[in-house]
This record gives C-alpha cells, structure tokens and sequence, in this order.
C-alpha cells in the first residue's frame, strides 16, 4: 500500500521526524502500521533506538527516501511512522476545553503544556483543528500519545457528560480575576478557552465561574497559548509549589 | 531610492501588514520613511487610517501593487512601512534578558507578553536574532514599538551596567522553585533566560537566585515563551492581583 498525503479524512497519520516517531512507538506501538527511514542513516542515534523497537514489535521498516521526501516535504526528516488513526474518550480529571481551535502550531505548545501541568484530559468543541494533521503530531513533540482527546458537536454535549465538574471560562470579560480564584481540590475543574482570534462567545459568562487574567492595556489580548499555560499553572500550583527540584 | 528585501545589515527595514503598519506610525512616526499601499484596497477602514496619519505626518504613501509583493511574498499583506532602524538603550526599571535566543517567531510573543505584564526593556546577550527583521517586527504585532531593546556582547557586559538589580536565571536546574519565590518591591530585577534547545549554561547558577518552573517529568522543558509568561505573571502578580475588571 502506497502512502499518500495526509487528508483530513484519511484512515491514517503519520509522525514526522526521528523524536515524535520515538515517542510513539514508546507508547503507543501497537498503532503502528509501518516506520520509514532515510537510507545510509544509522548513524543518527535515535535512528537507532527505532530500529531496535520496530524489531521487538515486529513493526515493519523500510529504507525509503522517496516516500521521506514525498510525505515530508523537508529535507531534514530522517523517520516517519504511519499509524491508524484511534478513538479516544475522556476520563474524570482535569480536563482542557478548546472552543474552536484554528491554529495547528498552538495546538502542539498546548499539549506539551497540558503534560506539563498534569491536564491529560483535552475536549475540542467543533469546528476545531484536525489534531492528527502531521503538523500538530510535529509541534506537540509526541505529547499527543500522552493525551486523551475527544471531539464534541456543541459544549452542551460537552457539560452534558461531565456535569459535576467546576466550569471555569476564560474570558477578557471574565467575572473575576484569576488570582483571586481557588479552585475546590476535591473536585474536578474544566478550565474553557476561546478561539485565538475571537476568543468565547458571551454566552460562555453564564456557565460557572468565569476569569480573566489580567494584564496591561498595551496589547489586546495573550495569545492563547500563553493564556492556557498563565491557567494551568495557576491551577495545578498546589499539586507543584513545595517542590525543591524539578 | 528602491526598497530591497531585508538584510541584516541593511539601514532599513519594514512591517509587513496594516496592523503593526498603524502601531509603529501611531507609536514612532519620526521613523518612518514611506509608506506602501495596495492599489484599489481604500476600503479597508486600517488603510484609511494609514493614509490619515501620513497625511497629518507629512510622510510619502506610496501606491505599489509591485513593491508589496515583492517584500512581502504573500498576497494578503495590504501595506507596508519602511523605516530606519534605530539604536535603544535600557532604562532603569524591571528586565527581561534573554541569552543567545534563536527564534523569530518566538520573539515576537515574547514581546507581546512582556508588555502585557508591564515589562519594557529587553536585553538581549549575542549572538541573538536580529529584532528589526520583519518576521519579528510582524510577530510582534507591533509590541516592539512600546520595548526598549538593547543588545550586549556578553552578560558581564549587562551585569556591569546594571549592578543593583536583582538577579533571577530561570533554569532547570535552579535552586528555588519559583511558586517560593517573593521579589523585593524596592529593588528592580533581570529575569534571564536561555536559548529555546539548550537554555542557560551551569554557570549562571552562580548569579543571583536562580529558579526552576516546577512540571511534570513527562516534558522535557517548558518552551521559551511559555516559561517566560508565567515567570512573568508570577513577578509581576502584586500588580495586577487586585484588579476587579480587565
């Protein structure tokens, strides 16, 4: 079978790159149909480490510079791994709502991000970002394998299935301001976010407990990114403030 | 006298777009050379104030289909400033330093960040990205015309201006997690940090108190401007913690 370009509707994905294809045969092999590498490569030492994994998971690999070069476009891509693309569905926890994401490049600094802080748990409400593009596998540096992450028609849907959790909006209008916020430990919070460039609908002002996080006049907004993890860090503080060492 | 694309070493350099077009001519008219506009595009209300301010500004507004495209490469750019390049110098007043940063797109959330938390003087120690390319000064959405930006060959040479601030390198291996941190509100202080891939050397653990953002293990390290918005948040909290509305 011929792999081709990735579409939005294709059965499959692929990594791109030596460090995202590492990840996911570390932790989700068992998705794996099949690993390219660059030919005369085996000096790269992650290059490697692939070859090791692929073998002990009878995962085929094939030297193939021509479906490297097709599929990645770039001339520094020495692995790609082609997988089914899977389900997944949240679990209790913590949880990250995105509302309309559009950016492919924000969406990798998101995940990454969420891991850092502990939130495995992400809902994007459509329409929203492709999250199995190759381009979001790329920016989220395989912090994609270590998520949950599960689509909804409308946010309804989404409060519909986790009604008991805490909804916190994060609004420019928000009610109040993030450091005056604690959040209740025994519980479970959603921390909801707007589209980059527009941000949540007013509506969003009636669910929970909505926030801003305040910042000078000189500039419109943080960009979302920079909002989301400014969130996460506040929220997850308790679980992370009487470390000594990273 | 033609307008070639950008150089680092050339005397000029331009903004790409209405937006930061309108900052930098609101902001720092005395430095703008001319001004390019799409032809037929006066219906664009960012443009009716582009040619309202040149007007008031005694600056040329030139109408040039080809210049535009020939700088900016895409079609959906509609003006274009040129301006020279000017030399910053710090003030007193809290910093940011950053150490050998590589990356364009980076330095432009950076900025914008910086200004949301109050944060108006850069350090940068060289080697560094060149601040006036125009994918800076694009990314930055205009922020960079708020910043005083000032490039230093070595840190001793920004150490030795600035002897009474306060010192904070943000690293892995920091000393004191930052959530312990308090800042002396008399004193003025440098946050510092490292290159995105390999972030500070060792030897900026012997300055000042240097501190680690806590996260989980599963991430190798926060990005740049990641790390940099919630170390900025967090020192700049005593500000804005009160605040009731945005």
């Amino acid at each position: 079978m011929k792999i081709k370009a990735y579409k939005k509707d294709a059965e499959y994905t692929y990594t791109l790159g030596v460090f995202e294809t590492i990840e996911l045969l570390k932790n989700k092999p068992e998705l794996v149909w099949r690993v390219y590498i660059k030919s005369n490569s085996y000096k790269n030492s992650g290059l490697k480490i692939i070859a090791q994994i692929c073998q002990e998971q009878h995962i085929e690999l094939i030297e193939s510079d021509h479906t490297i070069e097709k599929l990645s476009k770039k001339e520094n891509c020495f692995a790609i791994a082609v997988i089914k693309k899977y389900q997944m569905t949240l679990q209790e926890g913590n949880h990250v709502v995105l509302v309309n994401p559009g950016d492919m490049g924000n969406m990798g600094t998101i995940m990454r991000t969420m891991l850092g802080f502990h939130y495995r748990n992400l809902a994007i409400i459509r329409p929203g970002v492709d999250i199995f593009d190759p381009r979001v596998l790329r920016s989220s540096m395989g912090a994609i394998f270590h998520l949950r992450v599960e689509y909804f028609d409308s946010f309804a849907d989404y409060i519909e299935r986790f009604p008991d959790h805490d909804i916190y909006p994060l609004m420019l209008k928000g009610a109040k301001n993030i450091h005056q916020v604690q959040k209740d430990p025994k519980r479970n919070h959603s921390l909801i976010f707007g589209n980059e460039s527009s941000g949540l609908p007013d509506d969003y002002l009636d669910y929970g407990q909505s926030i801003f996080i305040p910042h000078s006049h000189q500039i419109d907004s943080l960009n979302l990114s920079m909002a989301l993890g400014i969130t996460l860090a506040h929220f997850s503080k308790d679980e992370f403030k009487d470390r000594t060492v990273l």
